[in-house]
């Protein structure tokens, strides 16, 4: 159960400092395409949070967070990759996704313990509500694959 | 071209940091075949770094590394499970192996944005190369889901 809360405090701070890192990043981006997505998952990722307290709540914990080393890390890693490229460039899209894709496999290690964890300790209904996040950031990762490899498309076509 | 080459040197910075990361968390694990399957992953990313050696000579450039951050937080993660956890113990390998497929998650995504911008570049060959790597670590994800399955039944085989 210690595990179990401690990464669930780990997660609840990652997707809090994501609402905002998203914002910047649609922001950032090039193409109305790659902006609608941030800001779609940027929602998508409230309502996760909303979930989180759910969770926190069928365990009988007050929702409180606890700073994620490694949320940090990828976060600074996007806005490095922002500073390095030019505004309005396919190039700042390409990295965008790229960082953003490396946000959600975190997350989706996350959840996926998370889920496991939850099996373990016997939490069927907490472990229903991590599976419906934990499909939605498999869904933001297939997206985020289909725009980029779409991008390759439409240059390989203007060629 | 130039994020391509800036995330290559990224990924080859985080192989190195990861590769004596693993040998600390063999040493930290409980389990023998949590252990072994560290030891085991830890070969294999050398082996990894070998073949981003070989992207680098590809493409007519040094093998260079540059600090990732997003790995520095995931290794300083991993590194405070194992101060949280006590030795000996079933939670110290459910942290490990928890923490280890967050690694394993970053680098497949990582590894998925290198092959899609090779793809973007006509690099083939570079393509290859990157999509075996990328498969390795699909399967060490899965191996280590697996292993912390296994756990979860073990623990209620013996209650």
């Amino acid at each position: 159960m210690e595990l179990f809360v401690s990464s669930l405090k780990d997660i609840n701070w990652a997707e809090k400092q994501l609402v905002k890192a998203l914002k910047k990043m649609a922001k950032a981006a090039t193409s109305d395409q790659v902006r609608q997505a941030f800001e779609q998952h940027m929602e998508q990722t409230e309502g996760q949070v909303e979930r989180l307290v759910q969770v926190f709540e069928a365990i009988g914990k007050k929702p409180t967070s606890k700073k994620c080393e490694a949320m940090e890390g990828l976060i600074a890693e996007a806005e490095e990759l922002i500073e390095e490229t030019e505004e309005g460039t396919e190039v700042r899209d390409a990295a965008l996704i790229a960082a953003a894709q490396k946000v959600e496999h975190y997350e989706i290690a996350t959840y996926g313990t998370l889920r496991t964890l939850a099996g373990t300790l016997g939490l069927s209904d907490v472990q229903k509500i991590l599976q419906q996040t934990l499909d939605e950031e498999k869904e933001t990762d297939s997206l985020l694959t289909e725009i980029a490899e779409n991008y390759v498309n439409e240059e390989a076509g203007n060629e």
